[in-house]
């Protein structure tokens, strides 16, 4: 168990690159290690310089292939990148082909790269109390950009998207139906729409369909005009990467000219202060469960004293006490 | 939106046996309706009579049937039944062959039963916190036995469990894998074992192995000395359901001649109590979030003038005062 001396040391070693720091400091947080608040306080300072990308869409598009050649293209312009990946049929994960774990391989032994698989793991708050933890790590510890890969499915993975300043929707050929059925939670969440196996038949359709609901739904909606661009890639060979790169900075630069990135970011910090505050709360209660004076109420609201809404009172009276 | 007096009024009639009435407190307490604690209050002082059974088992069993047949014999000899069915398979909320329909619409006609399915809707809480609220509106109105059916497996249906003063494990022959799977749980929370179906091939091998794996058990566990009895039934043809209730008549003398009914309904309180209060945190950590304060937090955290985890310190403290 770290002590303060240990938490600053560990912080400062993250700082100088050395990814066994990186890796120690995300495991504590993520675990909420009883130091977490002063690791929080440690790494807080060092925060705000990177860039969070969050990359979604539904299985079979292509986005461990996608991340993987931003990834390589970000290296080639000098970034350091990190990547929480929480797709559980991300390479990252353990659960791709092998010819992604060989390139994510290439990845893991330089020392430009983090990359980090999240467990989706059932504890309370789960990933979204892990995800941003582990982002304020990977920010404090330099990366310039983080890639927050996750599959498009389900309410945790929509909390992580929240995360990040730029969310990528992938979509591939021939999932018109997917397309459909993600419509509804997609359009509001996308801030750029990459087509992935753009060589394939039916890309040129699912370009087309992707234009008619955003242009549906752009007359509905009102507040900043940022508009989505879709850009095509195949990205097994690597094509269309740049066009990529560079919608992510167009949305970038969009972002900081609206002043819209510290409005993301204070809608961000609001998610995380709540997880924890209900965390922190859940937690007392336990401590009080573990005590006597829960106990002590529910015999009497076995009785009949009382109904279990006054208690339920008392028992938070004593957590304001 | 009843007032006190509609309250009051309300309570009345459900304990003059109006079925209406209890379908109205069910649905007002379930949804946590503004003034359910009020309704609580109403109700708290008839409670305590009923007898809570929880019958459980793997999908398969004939949990239904069971469920179904017990209640013939109950109003056979006489008691007034509520009926509230989780599993979503079963007759009672829709999912079930014709014959069993046929036979529930039977009771639903008998003024001495009251059946109810719950939704196991994902909202805060969920059954956990639903159930206990539609036990108590049953109870008062004089139920003078509540079956809780559920299937087996999630957590929500273990919490469910815990209300019951005595829990149902059903089985059924040629589910060798399902006791095995089902084990590590079932004997724990099982008072009375049913082995329905008891006229197919394999009956007495299901009985065999269960009998094997309690006194297994038995020899690891200290604590009150229930011996859990293994009753076999042909539910749909009505046979062996004398066993079953004799069965439950038993645990239930035993209960109340050991002082385990008040254990067991303190630590159903204890429950209960801890549902609540974690709703009510919740909730006024959200009205908390509607408001400014949050927002004005976050602005701080975006910033990095606070980290989040002082930032929960003061939402908390908020709270409090």
């Amino acid at each position: 168990m770290p002590v303060q001396q240990d938490i600053d040391e560990l912080v400062g070693r993250a700082r100088d690159g050395v990814p066994r720091a990186v890796a120690r400091l995300i495991s504590l947080v993520e675990d909420a290690h009883p130091r977490v608040r002063e690791i929080a306080h440690a790494l807080t300072p060092y925060t705000g310089n990177a860039r969070i990308v969050g990359l979604t869409g539904p299985p079979g598009v292509g986005k461990s292939t996608s991340t993987s050649a931003l990834l390589t293209a970000l290296r080639a312009a000098g970034k350091r990148v990190g990547v929480l990946a929480i797709d559980p049929s991300s390479p990252f994960s353990g659960g791709a082909l092998l010819g992604d774990r060989i390139r994510m391989t290439e990845h893991a032994v330089d020392p430009g790269v983090f990359i980090r698989s999240m467990a989706t793991r059932g504890h309370l708050g789960g990933l979204a109390w892990a995800t941003p933890q582990a982002v304020r790590v990977l920010d404090a510890a330099g990366f310039d950009v983080i890639l927050i890969e996750t599959v498009g499915v389900g309410q945790s993975e929509v909390d992580v998207v929240r995360l990040a300043d730029t969310t990528v929707v992938l979509l591939a050929p021939g999932m018109g139906d997917g397309i459909q059925a993600a419509k509804a939670g997609v359009l509001e969440i996308a801030d750029v729409f990459v087509v992935n196996k753009a060589d394939r038949e039916g890309a040129e359709a699912t370009v087309h369909d992707l234009k008619q609901m955003i242009s549906l739904v752009r007359r509905e909606l009102r507040g900043p005009s940022w508009r989505q661009p879709i850009v095509r890639t195949v990205a097994s060979r690597g094509q269309g990467v740049e066009d990529f790169v560079r919608a992510l900075e167009e949305h970038h630069e969009w972002l900081v000219s609206r002043d819209e990135l510290p409005r993301r970011r204070a809608a961000r910090a609001r998610d995380e202060i709540e997880a924890i505050a209900v965390r922190q709360l859940r937690s007392e209660l336990v401590d009080l469960r573990d005590g006597d004076r829960l106990a002590e109420l529910a015999e009497r609201v076995a009785v009949r004293e009382l109904d279990p809404f006054a208690a339920a009172d008392e028992l938070i009276g004593d957590l304001r006490s």
